[in-house]
């Protein structure tokens, strides 16, 4: 694995605890922990319970006893970690955004279809889809409950940048991240909003805006960021802290997107709604064991949006932890990844998200910047 | 009408809206409104719209002109007004709990049903059954929706006497009001549970506490107060302030039940939960446009508690009133309960609560008072 | 009072209401109503309560008896009757939106502004403004309990038309109605976050959508519509069945806004979240007397969204009706909206919202259809 | 550890979780699984974890190498493994309820202590304490946030059992469980109304229900159950399938208490909510990330039950975890029972909750078993 900070700490669990509760066809290992400071992966590699770890993530590449390599670094090495990888035959599991632009996304996408021929596979970390409620909700517009999709409004509104004294992060420098709000969290709205309705977005208009220009330097973050540089000074924030935009989909659907780490006391408030002919569903990851489900069908006098407490045995994933009704956390869903990913790979084919669903994820981010750039006018994606 | 406080101008509200929303085979008219004080009395039949006032109630029992008598005074003068006037050939309407004491209930049941035999009736304002979503309630329980009732759990939550400084009030004077929570909001959770289960209570544990003692005599209250003197002192309170019992119901059913005024934060929070072989029913009146329904017939992956917006043509009263979704609120129990009492006058049969229905709840407050002064023993009622 | 379907029965509820809540400088009388039909206004005056009636609204411009015209017809209509009515010295209510188009909104304005030189005023009647839990949130705004606003998102959702088999109306016509949901309905979102913010939007991106092309011309609807014609056939819906656009708000802030009848499962859900730097509200009018508000000075140990029961005395409205708890419902903003009319005319100052104040939305519905028109393109105001 | 079901695969999970994300004074080692069946307890030790296993718990006791026993059996054993534990100088955590008698836990209580002096620790496992939000609401009650507390509010409802024809399981066994929802799921609202208000209950008043009195041998249950037997024939239900108990705390706070398995839709609603003179707490275990606060001293104008996402650094246990707003589940809790017990045995000092406060959850238990038996009369603790 190659990053150690809240995204390795959350894969590292769910590679631990995978094995605990699924019964999985492989058994995974955690070799090697890369990073680059010698000290710091060492007492990472501990704490995490890795056997061995490097200074540079080629070693890894390098290595024989390691056979699937997990991506956990800002947007702007996954391209080059990832091809390498899949190019000396290992599996990849790569965070999302799948890369800070659609060039290096194309690039990761061809080398994943190469690899796939020899039996060697990629996936792209959209955890947000293995939340049980969320998978679950696949499910229902897969069984037609929905009927035909007509509104989809999808936002995800954080506040930890609301303070304009937070300080500087990479995730707010756009040569690490791509970009800001958009591709941090939107980019889960997006993919959850294709997966959950099975259509893609065709075209968008969008409208960026940044709030805060300059931040502190110094300071410890606690959460999400991470200070980036020692202290004194401001930085640039070079990125979006908010996106907004309207999409269409294919088969006529419209949409309403909004990304945000500026609404003031919403903590993980990433939430989808979506409208169909015959029912809708509507999700909130801060009630994340919930879903709510409208059944249009249902005579006026009891229809009314369900709260499906997703924690049964016949739910997704579910049935392998605790009874019904003692809830799941965050980390689940990356346990939930962690298992697809080994069954995929046992079985031969290729995980999803792959990376070409996450190319399409990538492509409308693009669009969206372009239209944001251009006045708000229309783009096809 | 007699008593022109809180709830005499909502009964005048409802009086004059009825007819309007309603198709009504008998045309209400607000003829006199009868207080004490002559100018007080004046000035409220100005502004509710009656015709003409009198000083003293029994002048309403001798008025030619007087169809119908509303009661709208502290429990303790119940049996003697209502008795009055049905032996007088009024019909009448009268606020809830029935009487101080099922001595005087028992005699007014009987009043009512011998007016009943020429003809004039006489109904208990236990309006709560009146709110759309309770009236629901009742219709899902007949349909045979929650299948056997097996748990009730009916809580009536405010807080307006949690300040231990809030003035004293006839509600708190056990001569005028006759108990405290547990007949002025308890008895609305106990007709509201024999209602919408069909079920009668047949015995209870309790008890009874009072936080606070003594409250000063002076000062103006907003809300269900009212001074209870000029100024300066202190008065006893006589009453209950919180009222907690068990039940069991003819069939096998259990109930919990609590009343209190103390719940600091609850401002009219009166919750009925019921649990059935077939489906459960939650409701709270903070959200009294909601009824909240668990049908237990439908497959566990889809399965949860429905919020049924109790707006729809289709459910009880909304029909005459708004469109879908745009919400009633706490007067039209008020208003519905006229109407269903003008249609049972017109169609000559005894409007439901009877005063027998009545009576029958103030056996289960004596019940509830006889186990709290005896160390919580079971009582049948 | 010119028009007598839901509208007309709301504003003649309100009329009659008002005066028995609130102590107002005028008496309001219920003089004529007028409809084109002569019997049908007949029976509509009977049962809403109004004295006279005409066929013709100009007889009431002309009639010495009207003070005020209230005009509750489609909004082809708005401009010529509230021209004339304030030219003949008559004050307006006039409802929403303002007008069809831009052209009359301004003539509309104009007129208002020269009346008012001379005493007469004009109203518009976006109600929601006055549900308590919306003026609260005014009132929170204009105390600076939110700082800065940086995001708006107004959703109105409701799915009367969600069933394509539902009847062609009026509302569906662009001749009667100007546009679809986003006049319709999108109107009241449009004032609702200005007003509430206290913010001006600045330019909007927009999108609008029809879903439905045609639908049978005969059938009778409940509720907001009403059949269009005799029966047989289908006739063509000119409107947008759903509006999306993106806003910015002098000061900086962003919005999201989004109109539909097409939401499966949401009756009226007409909601409104604010951001600011240091505090949040979120309202839903499902929930009407609720407002939710994050107060971000509060310790991070216990800030949350506060859910505020909009009910106490010290609410706006409020305390002239019921007790803490005791929830209002929709047609309580229509009394509210008479009382402040009535309050101003007294005082001999323009009404909120002024006609002036109801152009500034005609023109945010402008540049929607404009922007709509034109790939979503930008458009300033 | 002893036990392999439901609760070992938890605990298995909390003893190698917790060292991962808690900076422990001691390092856990999963050493050794004790279950009778040789072949399952194998299997299950692969699964969990665990280098060794024992067909029977006495060789735990005996061996060098284990220094803690972790209880996870049915009740009617925890006696005789505890104690033996503890005098062979081996710290104990054991599940709750601590036994099925009071003599029993009476005994244990005393070894505990006996052990304490030797520097040997007993903890008794109620591990909804650790939920972030309930050891919140105990913090703010120690701050002096509810002033007085008055009132308090506890249901524990699932529904697994509702159906009746789920098959008997050890659970409904008296000799092995002690009691049904009594003990199984209402001692969990008895430890926690005791934890979070700082006080003890004095007296209560209960009663108690068996709805379903024959259960299907055989059959596989998921979740809590597992079958008694192998197939054919019903079992006695020997337990309570509902209590229900009021009760009086020192200090002159009152409360209510259902548990049941029988609340038909229901899943793990374990509620707990609290009323004092400043303010009011409440929860439910379906929403587990989340407090409801009632700041009492806020003016009425925004006061209101604030929802607390409790995943902020600064609450309980939760910044060891994922950023704000990236929600716990169930396991936590257990997680964090094993950090303050490890913490505990490195200081030197009894955890909490220790023997003796389990001991009195017992006695509270038992008074309601006397009370149940005797017509609800009151019974003091």
């Amino acid at each position: 694995m190659v990053g150690y900070a809240f995204m390795g700490a959350m894969h590292s669990h769910a590679w631990r605890t995978a094995p605990r509760f699924f019964d999985l066809p492989l058994h995974p290992e955690l070799a090697v922990l890369a990073g680059r400071d010698a000290t710091a992966v060492k007492a990472a590699a501990d704490t995490m319970g890795w056997q061995d770890t490097e200074t540079d993530w080629r070693s890894l590449v390098e290595r024989d006893d390691v056979d699937l390599i997990d991506i956990c670094t800002p947007g702007d090495t996954h391209a080059e970690i990832a091809i390498a990888a899949l190019e000396a035959g290992k599996h990849v599991l790569c965070e999302k955004p799948l890369a800070n632009s659609v060039q290096e996304a194309e690039r990761m996408a061809v080398a994943a279809r190469d690899a796939a021929e020899k039996g060697v596979f990629a996936m792209c970390g959209f955890s947000y889809r293995r939340t049980p409620a969320l998978t679950l909700a696949r499910r229902l517009v897969e069984q037609g409950r929905l009927g035909t999709v007509r509104h989809v409004r999808a936002q995800y509104l954080q506040d930890w940048l609301s303070d304009a004294k937070a300080p500087m992060t990479w995730r707010l420098d756009r040569t690490k991240s791509g970009s800001g709000a958009l591709g941090d969290i939107g980019a889960h709205s997006i993919d959850a909003a294709q997966y959950v309705t099975g259509l893609e977005i065709s075209g968008v208009s969008a409208l960026l805006n940044t709030f805060v220009h300059e931040r502190p330097l110094s300071g410890t973050r606690v959460g999400l960021g991470g200070s980036g540089a020692d202290d004194g000074g401001t930085g640039q924030v070079t990125v979006d802290d908010a996106a907004i935009f309207s999409a269409r989909f294919d088969g006529g659907a419209i949409g309403v997107f909004e990304a945000t780490r500026f609404a003031l006391g919403r903590k993980n408030s990433m939430r989808l709604e979506v409208n169909g002919t015959l029912g809708s569903l509507a999700f909130d990851f801060e009630n994340m064991n919930s879903l709510e489900f409208y059944d249009g069908t249902v005579p006026a006098e009891t229809a009314g949006f369900s709260t499906i407490n997703v924690t049964e045995p016949d739910h997704p994933y579910t049935g392998n932890w605790w009874p019904a009704g003692h809830g799941l956390g965050y980390e689940h869903g990356f346990t939930h990844q962690v298992v697809d990913l080994v069954q995929a790979i046992a079985d031969g084919r290729t995980p999803s998200p792959s990376f070409d669903e996450a190319l399409r994820v990538q492509r409308v981010l693009h669009a969206v910047e372009q239209s944001a750039s251009s006045d708000s006018g229309w783009q096809h994606v």
